[in-house]
């Protein structure tokens, strides 16, 4: 608890396995942030319930939770150094949102436009009090560790402001201006690529069907890459073909560590001079190279009963220590401190 | 935790000492109660941020829960027979409204009557999320501790409604219909009065200055009751004066147990053969008589050290466990078992 290192907080939403996308999009930089923060990880089981009510779907969130988990270990999250946190074990989160949601305001919250764009995915026409207050929910997951910094994609940078908002409001009500009781986390916007689908589309995504997960065989990736969508121009193979865009060679780029046979297969492929059957069955090896120690790893992981049961138990415990503390210092500075002295 | 009786919650937000109008509008109601069902009473500690942030004010909050527990232990609440909550001594109550967030929309709790009516007479421009929310951690209060009902003023009763709402919705979504997990409780209407103010203003209130707190001592009565406003057509006592909705006869009314004097005293009155000074001297000794076992059981209970702090943790403690029950039904019945299986 005494370390000097700043505090990361990030997480996943359990709703299934991840993919390539997620890989370079998140998970590649969270396993190097190991080293230079004490990192928080977190599983946010209530956030899902924001999107998805029905049972049926709830009830695959002990496997979803499972999945999340088994694919962060098996890309390189390290238990020993980080903590891996699952949100609804933690009460104090919830404590802490409902005392944070009285410092910000209605209007505040209806212009986050994550909202917006929610409501018109989904087809929202009413917004839950949960979906709205869903940057509250967030602030109180970022805050309960006081966390430092928290490494999101662009587009939820509009919450982090929200949680910023909210300790500083806190600080400037409950604290002495030089010594602040909550920490403005800042958010670690990355060079964050997204992964284009296999289908071309613009987002390799789960509920799209065009990613291809960490944990599929090799057989799975072969048909997967055998099905990728490529130049629609090239017809032939002795046509010259676009490099650039294209969804095959932006997933050599990314998993081929060949980098002389990427290079090679370019060139003949703007040339005319090479089937998109050779182009594929290269990318599918060199994505089965690329996930086969992540696979073994993952099997391992998975000879180990409670495993993750075990992970999340323990930096959920480490969680509500410190959670408590966080509490404990908030309800001091407000003055209400009734049964905690 | 067999027990047959069907379960009431009720409580007070800890704003400062109960007064006279309390006593009439809900305090006798509560003490009456305890016989037919199992009664869990409840300081609201969390409800006072909707409306008050302020540091100077939120200060004040450990001295107001003592006074309001005192205050309802002093007119008959019998904390061996019922129970005494201390709302943010109960986790699971925030872990509760988290869930419920999800479960009723903004403009549903938008139409709330109540929130309209604090946001003009607190001149709020801009509603908090925890002022919108009001309704939803007071569905997370009731249902905590599956309450059947709430005693509540004719004004509550939206609320209440949205409990419900909270609770059908949830048995819709998750349970069996002949099973349900959630009562839906009933508003429990009594015919309660509102006690007019000292000064003749509709409503006796704290912060208005016009009541007669249950704590005051004999002297601060008997000045309280001489700067009453009575008539004001009756200059001279021997000028016939109104009896109806006069404030001196109402607290006769409600307070004097010398119905024969009462009666006296508003046949000479209303023939301009009473002074003021007789009407008030003897409307100040009935309420001195009415308040004096409560004044003593009030002393007798202030020698007990941390009478109140062993009350609210006993109360408190056994409604964390009624909640963590709950909280597991609810949890089950969504497939979010993680961790508590």
């Amino acid at each position: 608890m005494t370390t000097a290192r700043p505090r990361i907080l990030t997480g996943d939403r359990p709703t299934g396995k991840m993919h390539l996308g997620h890989y370079v999009g998140t998970l590649k930089n969270r396993v190097r942030l190991q080293d230079e923060y004490e990192c928080f990880f977190f599983v946010a089981d209530l956030h899902t319930l924001t999107t998805r009510l029905e049972r049926d779907k709830l009830g695959e969130t002990t496997q979803n939770i499972r999945d999340v988990v088994l694919d962060n270990l098996s890309v390189g999250i390290d238990p020993q150094r980080s903590h891996y946190i699952l949100q609804s074990l933690v009460p104090q989160i919830s404590e802490l949102t409902v005392i944070f949601s009285n410092l910000v305001t209605v209007p505040r919250l209806q212009r986050v436009p994550n909202l917006k764009d929610v409501m018109r995915d989904l087809e929202i026409e009413q917004p839950s009090m949960g979906l709205l207050s869903y940057p509250v929910l967030q602030a109180a997951d970022i805050l309960h560790v006081r966390a430092n910094l928290v490494p999101v994609g662009k587009d939820q940078e509009s919450h982090i402001e929200v949680t910023r908002e909210i300790a500083r409001r806190f600080n400037n009500l409950y604290a002495d201006e030089d010594n602040p009781v909550l920490p403005e986390p800042e958010a670690l916007i990355g060079d964050v690529p997204t992964l284009v689908g296999l289908d071309g589309q613009a987002k390799a995504s789960k509920s799209l069907g065009n990613a291809i997960f960490l944990a599929d065989d090799p057989k799975t990736v072969e048909e997967k890459v055998r099905g990728m969508y490529t130049d629609p121009n090239r017809i032939r193979a002795d046509i010259p073909g676009r490099v650039e865009g294209n969804p095959v060679f932006i997933y050599h780029d990314a998993f081929n560590d060949d980098v002389a046979e990427v290079n090679d297969l370019k060139e003949r492929y703007q040339h005319g001079k090479v089937g998109d059957v050779e182009v594929k069955r290269k990318l599918a090896a060199a994505i089965n190279r690329f996930l086969e120690p992540i696979r073994t790893r993952r099997a391992e992981l998975a000879t180990q009963p409670r495993l993750v049961e075990d992970v999340l138990a323990a930096g959920s415990e480490r969680a509500r220590t410190e959670a408590a503390e966080t509490l404990y210092r908030i309800r001091h500075a407000m003055g209400l401190t009734w049964g905690i002295t």
